[in-house]
């Protein structure tokens, strides 16, 4: 019988495992020993962190990146091909959501075998839930364009399309944030509701919506801070 | 000082909380004695199942909707401004995320209190993680139409939008899940990649994802189950 591919989701920036992991996820996770990850390092130190005596030394960890090719997709699932049940791991919050992975399960899917994703944080999830903005019309982007006038065009198209009622949510890298939300408060409709939900399951969250003139009086300090975008310019 | 509103998940079809909540969710649900909730039986008993000695009868249970007007909004939140922190209960899985909610919660950040989003399963999210499908780009549709030329639109209309590799997630009533996997491989082409995740969490999960040309071989056996759809034509 061929093992399981399960997705396990870690917490995120250093938040306590207890507020985001069920104690039956940790159990299962303890029981595995085979780990696919994007940093082993981190995925012995999590692993660690949630018990001391985890054998770690009995344990093997395979790196995976998002340029694999089939051949090495294949590899990693060896071992489920074979009966051990695996563990897919996350950096943080879920595998496959903003996140490397999905090219790891569809191979699984291909081959059959169950693929068990596990309940966890995912920030674009929390932020939405606590947005107040649209959690039945929405649409995820990653990241938006780097350079400025790629960048303007593409916060206007968000906009615009938000003008049916779907929440447009996207991301940006920490170093960015204060720019990013210069180039939001510049663009948009005054009118515009935009939330800002800065590290979601940190003791520092902070999620915050309001309009695009509500911001440009108290704007956002977010610089180097882990955030979640959620623009919406009409009603559903 | 105002209390907090807590955004409380709940298991999904019958799961064990165990499985899907947080220790320390637990502990901060059975810590509030205000509560709103759609259907308030299943919140106490909810409430009974985590803990029995939870004093249901020294809580506050307010049943909400999602057609409540201002006045209403404001008025479930008065203890929240009087300083109770407040839990917002889905029926299943997180508030807010093709939940009811989202009112409310918008109503909470223009009254300046604190939402707090706490971790707990989501079905769509859950869903699209296991797909290997792109979880990067992707857009939540909620329920696609119900009259068959409506639909049949509405699904080719999804299926072009996803040649540029955006995943397009959406839902259905068990009762009607049969009739739109019907359609789905009817209408759509055989290269296209269907991911069905029936029953997210419980144990009859099933989560394949395929070719429509593979599907229609075998096709989905789904009636009156929980399903997530995902569809998706072409590669990011």
């Amino acid at each position: 019988m061929k093992g399981k591919l399960y997705l396990i989701p870690l917490p995120v920036g250093g938040a306590d495992y207890r507020d985001v992991i069920p104690g039956n996820v940790i159990r299962i996770t303890l029981g595995l020993r085979h780990f696919l990850a994007e940093d082993i390092r981190s995925a012995r130190r999590y692993l660690r962190s949630v018990s001391r005596d985890f054998p770690i030394d009995g344990s093997i960890f395979y790196k995976i990146s998002d340029i694999d090719d089939d051949k090495q997709l294949a590899g990693y699932l060896q071992p489920a091909m074979e009966g051990h049940d695996t563990g897919l791991l996350s950096e943080a919050g879920m595998p496959c959501i903003l996140d490397p992975g999905e090219k790891i399960v569809l191979k699984a899917h291909s081959l059959g075998i169950k693929v068990v994703p596990l309940t966890g944080p995912s920030s674009v999830f929390l932020a939405l839930a606590a947005s107040g903005l649209n959690g039945e019309n929405f649409r995820v982007h990653g990241y938006l364009p780097v350079q400025a006038p790629d960048l303007k065009r593409k916060i206007s198209e968000i906009e615009n399309r938000s003008m049916s009622g779907e929440a447009q949510v996207f991301i940006e890298t920490p170093f960015r944030n204060q720019r990013l939300s210069g180039f939001l408060l510049d663009t948009c409709r005054p009118g515009t509701m935009l939330c800002i939900a800065a590290d979601i399951t940190m003791e520092s969250e902070e999620i915050t919506t309001k309009t695009i003139s509500e911001w440009k009086k108290n704007p956002p300090q977010i610089n180097k801070r882990q955030v979640i975008y959620i623009l919406q310019a009409g009603q559903k």
